[in-house]
């Protein structure tokens, strides 16, 4: 049995935390919306592999109450990235891992540099989850998450994966977390970009409408390029494979139904939407590396205008 | 003194109209939004030339009570294309001309297609005008008129110019009808594009943000290398000086305050937005000439689900 902070326990960051809660594991939730609901009510996660709740979680709401812990679950937004360090400290020992569940390029790299970077991982979740009222987690479809280490080192990852054995969650081994990012903006770059800037529509629209339909695909194909490049220049022997990721992300949405990607929700809701880490940081390091990549460079331009977070600026 | 026919007389129709009307040509206005309120009041320009007004013009919510003319002038939008022709018609001898003052390409090409290419001209106007209340157009900025024939014929472009020669109207005389659309098109694609695309905003937030500046430009450089790629098609031995015309697009801009095109304003007031003739149809034509234009396949995916026009379907 692990002890386990959940810190930034939104929708992802409760549904995983409550999937190790019911593996048996210790698991300490960091709230703030949340805390006095789930304080009365306890958490509940109403899901498609049958819904399940914790009565009586154990949770906080500052990180210190929640103390030393084996791991760390960082569910937070990338927009909360400057404050991530400062919240998972209090709960770090020498051994202390952190697995951050987050969107975007260069997260885990940020971690690291706080943090060190022996302790850091990455977790690619690939799942419909969204909030529901409070203290309730809606998980739609899927659930899978990926897991890769900053340094890709196979040990760590053994590490990582055992936490996860008797969680029903299924767990992928993902021998590089650079190509792992690259893959899984394959379908945030589109579908967390497209339904925002096509006015505020779920992903059924952009898979159904030719045109939208064609721009998703030429999306893909330049994070592929990037991302190919990326590795290259990193000295990686991965690569990706662009046909088969375009193909399965594509099957994998087209089942998916009317889902509103997490950017979609902050942006109807009027919260900061996350154009750093999934899109400025991707396009700027296609462009280092001499790849073009315009399209993704407008849907950058047009995101981080219709951001309700900078849009005063 | 010419007999003239104002088709489609919105601010852009009826500011050219009044212009020739006050020059003291037969100026007849086919109206109906505006009918009532022009027979009361009549046209009112208000411009930054200096204000004027046609107290008793002739109008008409049939072009069959108009009848016959020397010259139509069309300022429909490029969305009623379709219902043109029949419009125009009415007006039609055989001497009849027909000057297109409507934005988009191909535009004279489907004019010419019912009414005979001898005819048709493309009249491009490079003017901030609006509507004001119901029979006040409000003329802010610009309001220079370049003229082309169909047929690039110059005797026919003479006639043109004659009609504007004692009109408040700076009429360029453009040798090149394709060059001229293509130019115009260095202007609407980006401003018209963007400032719907990016939320609603005005063309001062475009060229004052720096990341959609620049998506500005390097959408003008899209349309210059198609539009180069389809004059050489065409066998035109005209180009587009591309530095030439961005910079001169921005500096005419840049001072422009903050003006909303008419498809920012089409879209505001929840009518059908020019998608067809701005965007889809340069974007067909490079694309079947081969030139990638990634970000005006971008835009107008977007701007096609955003246009209020289609958003049912």
């Amino acid at each position: 049995m692990a002890t386990v902070a959940v810190i930034g326990a939104g929708a992802v960051g409760s549904y995983y935390g409550a999937r190790l809660a019911q593996a048996g594991h210790d698991v300490r939730f960091l709230l703030r919306r949340d805390y006095d609901a789930v304080a009365e009510r306890g958490l509940r996660i109403e899901s498609h592999h049958g819904d399940f709740a914790l009565q009586h979680p154990t949770i906080a709401r500052d990180p210190v109450a929640i103390g030393p812990v084996d791991w760390v679950l960082c569910g937070l937004k990338s927009t909360a990235l400057a404050e991530a360090a400062a919240l998972i400290r209090p709960c770090l020992t020498p051994g202390t891992r952190v697995l951050a569940i987050m969107n975007g390029l260069g997260i885990e790299e940020r971690l690291a540099a706080s943090l060190g970077a022996e302790r850091v991982f990455g977790g690619l979740a690939f799942t419909c989850i969204n909030r529901g009222e409070p203290g309730v987690v809606h998980h739609i479809e899927y659930g899978q998450i990926g897991i890769a280490h900053l340094r890709d080192d196979p040990d760590e990852l053994d590490r990582a994966l055992a936490l996860w054995q008797d969680a029903t969650v299924e767990v992928t081994r993902q021998p590089s977390l650079l190509r792992a990012r690259w893959e899984k903006l394959c379908w945030n770059v589109p579908f967390n970009g497209l339904t925002v800037a096509a006015g505020g529509v779920d992903t059924e629209v952009i898979v159904s409408n030719p045109a939208l339909r064609a721009e998703a695909r030429a999306l893909m194909e330049e994070v592929v390029a990037a991302g190919n490049a990326d590795l290259a220049a990193a000295g990686s022997p991965e690569r990706i494979d662009g046909e088969a990721v375009i193909t399965r992300m594509f099957t994998l949405t087209d089942v998916m139904g009317p889902y509103r990607p997490s950017t979609l929700i902050d942006y109807l809701e009027g919260r900061a939407i996350e154009v750093d880490a999934i899109f400025a940081e991707p396009a700027r390091r296609a462009h280092y590396l001499g790849v073009p990549t315009p399209r993704m460079e407008l849907l950058t331009a047009l995101l981080a205008r219709l951001d309700p977070g900078t849009r005063e600026g």
